[in-house]
């Protein structure tokens, strides 16, 4: 067989599937925070277009992706799927390894699928302006990118730890014309409320999105867009699995194990979960979701009603959580550093047809340098997760012949600081203290 | 029209395409720079296999690519043909703008396609180890790659400033296993030498190449690889230049004009020579490459018999050279700064198949902006002179409905200190004293 699978540009899906309908025991709502009863849909209105709040809701298993979009997508879609033989060769293993490879988009990773969908559904519906944070930089490089491509104004709440970091990831921001703030910040209230509190307060992704809704909330012709964690953002993901489902099939291949890393779980659910109705017919393939050891969500967390910010503004989801005010430690991938897990993959992972594991930092470094030494592609430090996830699978038993799936999220040449820190043996793995866990899950709202 | 056109595998060329013998009034022999007669074959098989010197010398049109090299092209070739319909609305232009996506490569330029071909031929005949230069950090970490894939120890002579000024770059090549060091060295008598009468020496492409090929002619089982100016280079790049043919076919267009940005003219000839047949056969083509203003080596240089290297260690070749001595202002297109340009490039030029212009730096950087802003890519200070190239065949006669192909030589994403300098205003134009051309043509090797 061949090296790589491409798809012809007249092959690329034009509807995006909606996983919803098909979980088992559904979805429950999203709550309001102030009355504890199902959120309102025109209160959402107020930070995102009805196109988007549609997608949320949406009882439709296929929704047409539109014309405008397919043809920005175009720029770098469909994304190859290719075998990697190398690797195979390596670890020794019969195990055949198949990666999608997302790293081919103009900002090296798979978040444009979604910003590209979310700056457009916003312009359509006139909206001027969009607010949003970013951790590692990986999703606000994105937006900045979309915003830019449809002419709407973009500011970026940026962690302060990465924005202090990560001096190239604002300045690809920037150029694409987007405002971009350390967070905490001076520009919200909550911001300085914070600041007040600690100067020296390095930020997290919960601060940052308290921080851009209230700046959606706050400020004229201003929606907010968020990068993971919500259906919509899934449904725009799932572009990916689509691509691979008939890439996987014009190579004569059937997947047995799907594995991708999870912050918020867009990247691995827009692998996965186009393959669930074939899961519910009685295929045999698993579904692998590799969390960081350091952010335990779905391994240690609980399956409950909670906060998607620290300041406790969004509509409580229920989802697999840590508790939204729990600080994880300070690894490398900063796209993984989030208490919470996306409805859709938390209700997959309750229906058993998702299964979480956790892995180190160290070994998931150790799995990256060995992808690029063998496959050329240096992978972000959360794609190495989802590697470290592949070659688990590959070397339980060498010699079973299984095809394994993974996706291959991003490149990693932005976070070069990563790869140097770990050459420097400056980095080691964390194990949780439970109490650590125990103590911010005492702090769920209380619901019902 | 759809926004882009993919080959699939199955429709990528097999071969290589070679120019030599097809070039008017053809090449003059590399000279050997101690008897001034054409170099002996035998001294060159002392740093380059003998499958690379087959194909510098080759008189054969078409040359296989070997499966092995094919297989790892196919990580992410055939790269995407796509149209900048964006672009072209911002410019108001009815011209048609296509580029052709080498930044989709593991390492994000086009250099992979000598580099895997290099490596790949030392391996086959043995060679261990390759020792080479590298200025921006895209040849070295193509070769670093390469070299990795192909099981072979690999050292890099990176120009001091750039080794000080793009720590990212090392680490992706050290990621790869390769060994840096700044240039020049305390590891060769040559930069020793260099050292002893300025410590401070910043480096130049020219005093790498020659610590470089000190090492492959001293060290054991080491041979030397150069990224651009060869025959053998020009010849991987021409996949380049294959695809992008099959792909304009496939649009039902004809290109008018192809523009490159050139530096040593790898990329722009690797795009352009495919459709010199056409041109020869009085196809109206114009095939135009564009220089810095401040390294003029097409425009401003002599067409003669000149050192690749400072040292004064290499063939002397026929080429459009500022003298081997010249020493270019720093601007951020750090692979466009050398004094010479490929003997192909020189020769095509000569013959009036190729026009040189050349470009200054701000526009380039303003260009390189309104292209990410519209197309979404960040591209590099480079690919930003190709960009300036085409924007100006388009927007010479707005009205004027012509068909332009520019090579995107590669993504900004490891270089985006360049666009925070121009950002902060920074960077200037450079004017070059006419004098300073004409004191270092004044050393040019007596010849015959």
């Amino acid at each position: 067989m061949s090296k790589k699978v491409f798809l012809c540009d007249d092959e690329m899906p034009t509807s995006w599937y909606n996983v919803a309908p098909d979980i088992p025991n559904g979805l429950q709502p999203p709550l309001d925070p102030e009355t504890m009863q199902p959120m309102a849909p025109e209160k959402l209105a107020a930070i995102f277009p009805m196109g988007l709040l549609e997608q949320e809701m949406s009882p439709d298993r296929h929704i047409p992706i539109p014309e405008e979009v397919l043809e920005i997508y175009k720029i770098w879609r469909p994304s190859p799927l290719v075998r990697a033989f190398k690797l195979e060769q390596a670890l020794g293993t019969k195990a055949k390894i198949f990666f999608k490879n997302e790293g081919v988009s103009p900002v090296g990773s798979h978040k444009p699928n979604s910003a590209v969908a979310q700056a457009y559904f916003n312009m359509r519906e006139g909206v001027k302006r969009l607010a949003t944070e970013t951790g590692a930089g990986q999703w606000g490089s994105a937006l900045a990118m979309a915003t830019s491509m449809f002419g709407l104004k973009c500011k970026v709440y940026m962690v302060r730890v990465s924005y202090d970091q990560k001096p190239y990831r604002k300045s690809v921001m920037q150029t694409f014309g987007a405002e971009i703030v350390p967070s905490p910040s001076q520009y919200t209230n909550y911001g300085r409320s914070v600041l007040e509190q600690d100067p020296d307060n390095n930020g997290s992704l919960g601060i940052a999105i308290s921080e851009a809704l209230e700046d959606a909330v706050t400020s004229e012709n201003t929606n907010y867009a968020l990068g993971s964690v919500l259906n919509h953002v899934i449904l725009h993901q799932t572009i990916i699995g689509l691509e691979a489902k008939k890439q996987m099939e014009i190579a004569g291949e059937s997947p047995d194990v799907i594995v991708g890393c999870c912050g918020g779980g867009s990247n691995f659910a827009g692998l996965a979960v186009p393959f669930i109705p074939d899961k519910l017919e009685g295929k045999n393939i698993r579904l692998v979701g590799v969390e960081p050891a350091s952010c335990p969500t779905m391994t240690e967390g609980k399956f409950a009603y909670d906060s998607g910010d620290t300041a406790g503004m969004t509509p409580l989801l229920q989802m697999h959580t840590l508790g939204h005010d729990f600080m994880p430690p300070g690894i490398h991938a900063g796209g993984l550093r989030y208490h919470g897990m996306a409805p859709i993959v938390s209700a997959l992972v309750r229906e058993n047809l998702v299964e979480p594991v956790n892995v180190h930092q160290l070994e998931c470094f150790e799995a990256g340098v060995l992808f690029a030494k063998t496959e050329g592609i240096i992978p972000a430090p959360e794609t190495c997760h989802a590697i470290r996830g592949a070659i688990v699978e590959a070397t339980q038993n060498l010699n079973e012949p299984k095809t394994i799936l993974f996706n291959f999220s991003g490149h990693g040449l932005i976070d070069m600081a990563a790869y140097d820190s770990y050459f420097a043996g400056e980095l080691h793995n964390y194990s949780l203290p439970t109490e650590q866990i125990a103590e911010s899950l005492a702090n769920l709202p209380k619901v019902g």
